[in-house]
Order: structure tokens, then sequence, then C-alpha cells
């Protein structure tokens, strides 16, 4: 066994999924069903204007998926915006987990590399668990652990993108440099794309679009488990390393060898 | 149920392996009980001088795998050495499948571009089910099926460089022009090149280096055979389209919806 | 002075131009005299249908440009077809250089690797100068060779995509496997692909579609030009080796060097 | 003429150099004559220790090559000691330029995103013109305009790495979303990195190792120097549309054309 730890708690799956964009919310249930995720991710600022009902039914329909519950700031633009939906957050979802996201540029939904920090820091000393949604900025990312984050989420590329890892040599740069787990958020496109940063020693990987907007959203969660897994057992098992020039994986001689005495 | 098809024939994998670079037969033994592969291929020139018992005990340990054989000519240079082997290869094992290797390039083992379709013709017309080891070059795959080849094995890169898919765009080209099954052989080094072609609509792949010479080639093979599955049914999934631009897996309002009337 | 030789004749520029699609002769024109090339290349199946007077005009305009023309067998889909178009174009233009084209693939319009070698052997027994249009294929290469070619021609992506080179490992093993003058042919789009190839050691570049579509032909073919000599002259000189880790440029002391005794 | 414009001073090069690691002094000089760079950068915190007779020549170089100088502050890790050695330079060298370089990681040699927007800030207020050395993070730019850099220096690679663009979609939005002038600081290797960049519309580049280490420092500088004027030119003629499937050059009837009436 293998478990991702967060914050002391053990979870068996490395795959955190959203719960946004589904075509339905029976895609959504038998997508975590398929999957079963670590987490779930939603956001307290929904769309669901003067509809209260719906908003009702979908904390109902969370809550019935026995997952634990991820809460996201998403759509927050400044700290104290943050602070608040954080404590909103915890008071009707009666959970101190909480995803930290604050846009920093509207555009391409870039976390606000230099508000991070002090987000962070602040709603970590009130007692959150605090999942900082951040770039793949090595300065930034140590900051957030130097302030009690006891793991990170950079992007892999914009939210919603699906382009996969944009910047490897930076990603793999991370991992050698961060001695808490890291979650790769936003910008999968790909079961390969997941298996890819779980290769180079990733934690987990947090998903909503790819899977949601897949033709066939529940196949496609089933493909990102279980490539997050080939993922983490390819990273154990010690990849090869690359080579420049060719070489027979059958060297061979002249004779076969059952004409050798 | 979604089996691959060559030559009429069903397979429950879509993963061959080469049972070459082993550290053990033990190891070899146990990875293919890990990674199931509808295949496995042996050369029939295997490096084994002077030494007739060890190829005995080779050949009974993949009598004894229960996996169908699948002899190539590795090693050959000439179409009629790769024929000659080839005979050879089907009274010693008594199977009429035959992967045809021509070297055209000792230094980076490329396939013999000049040669293969010829070798292919006279194959098949000897009866064999001709897998032929191609580069990824439209026209020669293209000839390859007009000549009878019901299954192409293009490279994704040199044999045993471990580098992954070289040249997406001339892969997934040939993967739209040609209507047969095509199995990527050769150059891959990671599970997540492997879900990579599945997902782009390969047939299957074949390996055999990045899995011998992992430092546990038995978690290796298994985390390739997940790779493998999730590329599939990501393939069938119906992956989402590359964005440009972020866009929010969240689009959110003003107001909690909790508050909303 | 470092000339480009081909069959023994001395070229002071290593950039070739097509003179399809421009906007309009005058355009053609001033593009050619803003690049210099070292030969101007010219199909002579060209689109003029019903026009004898287009036609002339066009061949008037080209040996009006004093630039030494290369036709070129465009439009050949067999080894006869590209004989009896290189024939026609020897006694039209009164020369024996021919751009040897035969289209394997209408779609890509890849060169027909598996005819290619054949039909270069035959031109070059008639006394033709043969540039071979290719693939970065290394077999087909080295044939070509092999037969007598004394320069071969690879793309580095189809003809009119502007992609770049799709293959920059086999592009760069070719160039260190094949002992005559390599020029890209097809596939660039931008001056810095042109001097990325030249710094890999290729002898020159043929261009059409980036200058002819570009908005302002003239000032591209420049910059071209420009690009061509940057990247020779980058050869030359002897690039650095790229580091996987940072190296500062300016090592210091906690000093400022004035302070010092 | 299309002048580099930086805080309304005009300069007719687009080629910033850096002074350190040459061969020789000798050898810088030749690279300035043959580049004509626009600026020349040196640390003020430069390795002479010991020897204050090396420090007092390599000013006395410095001034006699009559290209405007720009000091650095490589080597500050805080914004208190980069303020210090900007207010130093400025005394020593007789200029309110400065090239802003505060390290927040001593391996990759990463600028300190946190801290970098206050400390251009306060430099600013006392008067200095102040290029900042960034990375390619889109919100730290912005804000650096914000504080009222007139242009900004985002890095392609970790500095002395040679690798050029790791983040091409990162760099090219910085491009569209900054409306003061670019210029690529740090991380290119070769001259058709610094082409690649101007043609995306970058105002400069500044380069240091990949001239200083060339095997033939003098020559790589006016290759650098081609391929920025290659890349600028290419932006401004208005580069073709990469496409997905080929397109010929030579659309080809079956006719050849002088035999048409």
């Amino acid at each position: 066994t293998d478990p991702l730890i967060l914050y002391g708690q053990h979870f068996s799956s490395r795959l955190l999924l959203g719960t946004a964009r589904y075509p339905s919310p029976a895609l959504l249930e038998q997508a975590v069903a398929a999957a079963q995720p670590a987490m779930l991710t939603a956001a307290l600022r929904r769309q669901s204007a003067g509809n209260a009902e719906a908003s009702r039914s979908f904390w109902t329909l969370l809550q019935n998926m026995q997952t634990p519950l991820l809460p996201n700031t998403a759509g927050c633009h400044s700290v104290q915006e943050a602070i608040s939906t954080a404590e909103m957050a915890r008071e009707l979802y009666g959970t101190d987990w909480i995803k930290l996201e604050i846009i920093g540029d509207d555009y391409t939904l870039q976390p606000d590399t230099l508000n991070l920090v002090g987000a962070a820091d602040q709603l970590l000393r009130r007692g959150f668990k605090v999942l900082p949604y951040s770039t793949e900025d090595l300065v930034l990312c140590l900051r957030l652990v130097d302030v009690g984050c006891q793991a990170v989420m950079p992007w892999a590329a914009p939210i919603g993108t699906g382009k996969g890892p944009l910047n490897p040599l930076a990603l793999r740069t991370l991992r050698e440099r961060v001695q808490v787990p890291l979650i790769v958020d936003a910008g999968l496109g790909l079961p390969s794309h997941a298996c890819q940063v779980m290769e180079w020693g990733y934690d987990g990987v947090l998903l909503n679009t790819a899977v949601a907007l897949a033709l066939d959203p529940v196949r496609m969660a089933q493909a990102f488990a279980a490539a997050v897994r080939a993922g983490r057992d390819a990273f154990w098992a010690g990849t090869m390393t690359p080579q420049d020039s060719a070489q027979p994986s059958t060297p061979v001689l002249g004779t076969p060898f059952w004409h050798q005495p």
C-alpha cells in the first residue's frame, strides 16, 4: 500500500476530481463511482442564479457520494475574498480542507503569484488544511511550504486548456526541490498527461474538464484512474534511461541457436 | 469487449512483449504473468553461443508461459535472410506468425524501407501471418497493406532508445490513413508513451527494453498493461479538444448559491 | 568564403527559392533581388491552362532574373513520368540540373520512398545533376548517395505546412551519417526554422510557401536569407552545449570589485 | 528605421550583450564590434578577488567600447541588497540604467518572483530606469508594468542553460498581454532561439553565455545579431499560418504548359 498522505490523512486514491461541467448529475455520480477519487472539489460560488433548488440538490448529491469534499475558492480575486469564501465553505460543508484559488488574471485564470503566500499563511493560521493552486514557479512553491502548506498544487497549463504539461523541465525541477506532496491541478487533457506527471514523481492529479467534457465521462474517469495508477507504478518501478542511439533488444549472432553444439 | 483482431484471430490484450534483456528467466515469467500480453516475441537468432542447454531451457520457458509466440527475424539484413529465418522459425516453433524485421542500418537499427514490401509479399505468399516492423513512413505502410499485410508495426523511435514518439504528426497521419490495425513497435520508454499512442487510436504496442531494463520489471509490466488499457479507454471515451485559452471549470457568479432566494 | 558546392559547382548563397504562389511576378522579382538565392526552382507542369501567353512571360521572367534555374518534376507520380518531365525540362530550359520529385501520396505529398532511388539512378545515368526531394529516412538517403546523388534534399515537414522540423532527432542523425551536402526542402515556415537546420550542419534550405505567402514576401525573403547566414555562422562558431542546471553568467563574490585592495 | 525604444531612448540594435565569461578581453571587444549591441551589461559584483588592477582594466575596457552600459545587480538576494548595489552602480558608472536581478533560488538562479515588484517600485522612485529580469509569469510582469517599468525582461530558460524558450505558450501569451517592450533575458543558446522570440514580437534579446562560450565568440556574436534582425523582419513581414495538411507549392495540371494552345 502506497497511500497519498495530506496533512496526516491517508487517501487510497491519487486522483482528485472536480464536479463542474458534467452533462448531468447522474453522469457525475457514475464518473465518481468509476474513478473512486480521493476527494471531490466544488466551488462555493457556483453558477446557479436564482435557483436555490438546484443548489440544494447539488449539495445533496455531493454528500451522497461519500467522498471527502474539498471546497475551493474559485472565482476569488483577492486575499480577503478568498478568506471569506473559505470561512463560509467551512461553515457550510463542515470541513477545514480548502483548495485555495486566487485568480491573478481573468484571461489565463493564472493564480495570483504575488498574493498566494499571504493568503495561505492566513488560512493556515485559521486552522485550515490548505491546498494552494499555484503555478510551477519554484520560488513561489518553496515559500508556500515555508509558511506551512503540507502540499502544493501547481498547474500543468491554464485551466480548461487540456494542453498537458507546458513546461516539463520546470515541473521536474519543482518535483526535485519541493519535499511535500505535489498534486498537478489544471491543464491536463489526457490520461497520458496524468501518467506522465506521476512518472516524474508527482503525488496526485486533480482533474475536471478533461473528464466532464469527454464524450463518455464515465469511461474517461476510469481511464484517468488507471493512468494515474500506471504512472505511480512506473515511478516506483524505476524507468529506463532514454538512449540517444539504438540498442538491439535482441543481440544476435550469425548462427541460429539450435545449430550450436 | 474490444478485442485486438489480427489476421482474424482475437486477442484480449493489446500489449505484446519481447523476451530479451530480462535480468533472469524468473523475472521474465513474472512480468508476463503481471502483464498478460497478447503475444510474446522472440528472436530465432538469440545470443547463446556455445550453449545449447540455455537455448533449450529458454524455449521450454516460452512454451510454459502459455502465451502465443510471435517469432521475429531480428538480425536479418536481407530479404533472403529474413525469409530463411522465418521458415526456420515456422518449423521450430510450429507457428506461421512472423514479425518481419529487416535492418537497413546497423547504427539506428532502422527497418530497410526499400526492401520491406518485397519481403512481406513473399512471406505472405508462403502462408505467413506477417507483422512487419516498419518506420512511420506513410507510403511504405500503405504499400505493405497493398501486398496483403493485415497489420503494420511502425516504430515510435529507434529500438532501445525509450524516447517515445519522435514524430507525433506523422504517426497520427498514419493512423488516419491506414485501415488495418497498427501496433507501435520500438522506441517506447514509459507507460505514458504507450498511453499516448493508444489515445491516438493505435491498436496495440510492443515493448521490450522499457520493461526488461526497469529496476522492477514486474511492476513496470503491470504499469504498461494498465497504461495501454487507459489509453484505449480514452480513445473510446472521446478526448476533449485542447483549448488555446483558459476556461473556468467552475463558472462563478458573485453570490454564493445558498444565499440566493 | 564558404561556398555551397553541388556537383562541383560553387554557389555563394545557401538559400534556394521556389517561384510559385507569389501575389505577383513583380513581388517574385523583388523577393529574388532581396534574397539573392543560389537557384530558383520552377515546375514544368505549371498551372497555366489555356494560357500560353502567361507561360511564355513567366519563362521570360525567370530568365531575366539571372539566377541559375533548377527545374523540378513536381506533380509526377511515377518513375517514367519523372524521367519524361526531366528530359523535357532539359530541352526547354537548357540545363541538366533537376530537382526530382515523385509523389507517393497525394494527401501528404510525401516523396515516393520506394521508387525514388530507381528514378535517381536512371536520371544520373542520363547525365542529369539530380537533387532528389526525399524524406528524412536514413536508409533512403544513404541509398540515394550510393547510386551517385551528390546532394540530397530531405523534407522538414510536408510541403506547404510551414511546421518546421517535425523530427529533429532523425534530421540530426541524417546529418551525421550522410557525407554529401544536405538541403532541407519543404516544411519550413519561419526564418528560425531555417536558422535551426543550418545550426545542425545542413548545407542549405529550399523555400517557397513561407516566402510567397508572407504578407510582405520581399521582407520575408530578406529575413530568410539573413537567418540562413546566421545559422551557418553559428554552425562554424561552435554552439555551446545546453546545460541542465543554471550557471551564473556572472560568478560573484561578496565584495564589489572596486573595494578590493 | 525601427528603433528599440526604452524609457524614451532610441537604440538601433535589438541585441544586448553580457560581458562575462569571455576567453579574453580582446575577444569581448571583437564580439562587441561584430554585434554592435544596444547596451552592454556588467555586474558590479564581479569575480576579481584580490585583483584591483584587473577590475580597473575591465572598467576601462567597457568605457572604450563606446556602447551604453547597463549595470546589473547579479548576485543580490534581497530587495535591500539590490537597491544598495544599484545605487553604487549609479555612482560608479554614472548611469541611472539598472538591470534588476534578485535571485530567489540559488540552484536555478530564478528571479525572486515575490520581491521583484517591490524592488522595482523603490528603484523607479529613486529615479532609476529599471529593466527587471523576471520569469515569464504574466501576473508578475503585469504588476511590474503597473508600478512603472517601461520594459520587462523575462527569461526563456534558467541562466546559462542555453535551452531556448521552455514555455513558448506562456511567452507568447505574455507578448500579447504586455504593452511595454519585452526583452528575452537568459536561457537562449542558439541564434535560432533569438530569431524565434523576435518572430513572436519580442523587442530584443539579451545574451551572454551563448556568445562567450562559443568556440568562436566573434562569429557567434555576428550570427546572433543577424538572427535578431531576421526575426524582427519576419515579425513585420507577417509569417504564414502553419497548416495541418500538405499544400502543393506548385499546383499542377496534366499537361506541361508549353503544350497548351
